[in-house]
């Protein structure tokens, strides 16, 4: 079984996917600023990291780092793409997921498989 | 947002391919029978049917009906194959997610995209 | 190694896969009819269900045959989504990859993983 | 359209997914050494990341630069464990087409979106 935070951090990768993919839909529903290509983009490229996220970290994967970090900023990018459209509850909703995500992404990317701190070999030497 | 019937069967789906990608972890620390290729083949496509199927349900596809009707299939084989391990809580646990997945889904294999039971129209006319 | 058939659909699957991914974007940014939910929805119904596919195919999965009728009724839906763009030479390149991927499916959705033609076991009895 | 050089990676990416998919059951098959959980563990990672960097790449993604860098890691570490399978043809094969990958997504780890190199902005400031 995964650490507790790699476990946490799954979840929250689950969920984060989750929003993305229901996010996608209600902004086609919606038309107009919500189909802009960017926003399309991220929020497809955001649901498809924190995919390979959940599972990397599902499978206590010894080469998540680079993953986990890389989600971390994507999440980040999608939030803030979310954060323009002020007043809509979905993207709201979108946006915060998408930084619980980040957080508990950037805290496992500094993290060894079995779970301890430290400096992680996130790189081919 | 998906009606409460796709959303508690994507959900369901989620928690399959879960416990799918940590049994095939577990399955090759086990080693032995653990490892018998068809177990792992299950293993691995009932991960996978899970998560196309609980991002289509996600989306309220409208041409859902094969794909979870497919998913309750590779559940239960799953399922079954998990069953030979007596005794062993991860393969147990694994079953019987598995099979409430493959409930959930032959329940929504039934439904319009809307959620009504009814005649769904899940072949190519 | 998959035998010829499944290879050949495999290879059919990835190619729809990624002109479906490749059709969204091109979508998005010609924007109007083309960003319509069900097109779209389609669009990504195809990609996913492709992906499914062709992994199951390439591990060549006993348990492929209802997978593979999907992703066939899945392509046909999306041509004929596509088919109503006409003079769209992305949107035909689109529905005729499509048709090709499910002619491909329909066939090997009758195989055996073996790849002998004949009765296929494709449901849980 | 992505520019030549994401089409290019894009495809080595699918072929690498390929190839991580197939190696998987080839290697359950021969058993011993060959389901080693790390090599196994290495061998699904490549497969997963490889098909997120394949559809970022297809939809010419702005914030791919990460993921590709990641990619090209876990594609070499990949090609390392296969390495230790000395005169095993699958292992070979699947070792250089791992090379090839992880050099296609190191040269565009370094490109923008549109293609040209230079300062890529692959982190959140």
């Amino acid at each position: 079984m995964p650490n507790k935070a790699f476990q946490d951090t799954a979840t929250e990768a689950q969920s984060c996917q989750s929003i993305c993919v229901q996010s996608i839909q209600y902004c086609l529903q919606m038309g107009g600023s919500h189909v802009e290509p960017s926003h399309m983009q991220l929020l497809q490229d955001c649901a498809e990291i924190c995919e390979t996220t959940g599972t990397m970290l599902l499978r206590s994967s010894a080469q998540h780092n680079q993953v986990t970090a890389a989600c971390a900023s994507i999440c980040e990018l999608c939030a803030r793409s979310c954060d323009r459209f002020a007043g809509d509850a979905q993207m709201k909703a979108c946006a915060d997921e998408c930084r619980r995500c980040a957080a508990a992404c950037q805290q496992v990317a500094q993290m060894r498989p079995g779970g301890a701190a430290g400096p992680a070999h996130h790189s081919v030497p």
